[in-house]
């Protein structure tokens, strides 16, 4: 997906916000957003949005000299979630429909989230999308696909939302190859917060080698590649990823919420939205 | 009130919705922003927010080569809202206390706006309003002094509010003048859409000086400043009134939504508020 003029308001909103967790001194804030804003013009409405947003963050790493600035914020979330992880899984093994309740379950997770959607109440926004109805559901290529699967590369999103992930990949009950990013960008998983969630206890984690908050391909690694199009089902969670992989060159099964009205406008679905999509 | 950080990202994408009604070529309006991201240095903290718009709105009324882009907006706001009139006057009428009424009805105007709240239901809005619970209701000293006040100063905001404004300016029935901006800004009233509102026949029409979407003392003209310090009661409309007159040097009445959430983390009351706001 290319990116929107809307994006534009987007990074500088996330430049500001960001530069806020480093401190709360506004003219420091303005001062550098004052040499920030000449380098919008690297933005390119070709490329995907995550690719645009690498720019603006690895500007806001260099001038707080802070690389991982949602580092306690991705600790925090990550805390909270597991604190749910037994309510979690008690709901998947309680339904009527496990599996189907484990996707809901990981898309619930994926409402944490720093780019798109600050201030989420995490218990009350999780039991909400347990109860939402799916503006795509393509649960029965899913059911079918996970079934004859001999291997699973599971392409994670947030920091937090990767205990929901756990849930779903402990239903799946497959091998499964875990991606997250290469290093610190926003509060996404790195291997760091994948572990925190115990994901090495029931996938491989690996790097996508991705720098930005999604799965550009031609900024993944070589490993990442091989899995991605090697492996029976593909699955990538969250806006980012989506961003990232519309346009895969290979059936893919993308889980997400819709966060933000650019995305509304591109999947025709109302922000709010929760997606189970076959992109076949 | 000065500018807030939240408001540069405001700057940026009026900027874009503003250059948006003139093309819809992304690639024309994405050029246009690279020229104007660095003109935001010219931003400064310490000046109100219609101040440091001011400049943005002239960058795009250069660059499109039109300095009334709202032109169309602001007729069709003001025929819609003259649509409306025979029934506003109908519920003053008929109202137990028509003065609140209204006052009500003044704020309920206040909707149509295209700086800080797009996508308004004029119609729905309004019933809203005329139903909800003010923030802050100072409507003592507002009967009791325009019942004994000579001489009305009452400062509009936008084009199709001035319509609203006609009906508390009847239900008044006090000697009145009627201040606009000095040329068009956003939507905001200026002579045209304060006659075009019929408003000439209830109030004199003069302009404020003003060329921002409020009210700066400094940038008003003489005519104005004597009538502000003079008249026995001012009245100030809207957001921009707001920020620009919340410091104001003699006692005055504001009347506005509270429509963003800098302003409602400024004033302390939820975003979607309406106040009448006696500052003496």
């Amino acid at each position: 997906m290319r990116t929107y003029l809307d994006c534009l308001t987007c990074i500088v909103d996330q430049a500001i916000k960001t530069m806020q967790l480093h401190t709360d001194d506004e003219q420091w804030i303005k001062q550098k957003m004052d040499d920030f804003f000449p380098m919008m013009r690297e933005v390119k409405l070709e490329r995907t949005p995550p690719e645009n947003g690498m720019m603006m963050y690895n500007y806001v790493a260099q001038v707080t000299g802070n690389p991982d600035l949602f580092r306690k914020v991705k600790q925090e979330n990550t805390r909270k979630a597991l604190e749910l992880y037994p309510y979690l899984k008690e709901r998947v093994e309680t339904a009527s429909d496990p599996l189907l309740t484990a996707v809901r379950i990981a898309i619930a997770g994926n409402i944490i989230d720093y780019g798109a959607n600050r201030g989420f109440d995490l218990e009350k926004d999780v039991e909400r999308v347990l109860q939402q109805d799916f503006a795509r559901l393509d649960v029965e290529p899913f059911r079918e696909q996970v079934e004859q699967a001999k291997q699973i590369l599971y392409i994670g999103d947030n920091a937090g939302e990767t205990v929901f992930d756990r849930v779903l990949i402990e239903t799946m009950g497959k091998p499964t190859v875990f991606a997250v990013r290469e290093r610190p960008i926003i509060n996404d998983a790195t291997r760091e917060e994948a572990q925190a969630a115990g994901l090495h206890r029931v996938a491989r984690i690996i790097s996508s080698g991705s720098p930005v908050p999604g799965t550009p391909l031609n900024l993944c690694n070589r490993e990442f590649l091989e899995l991605f199009h090697t492996s029976d089902v593909v699955i990538a969670k969250g806006q980012g990823n989506y961003e990232t992989l519309s346009d895969a060159p290979r059936p893919i099964f993308l889980m997400f919420q819709v966060k933000c009205h650019v995305i509304a406008r591109h999947v025709g679905m109302p922000k709010g939205s929760i997606v189970l999509w076959y992109q076949s």
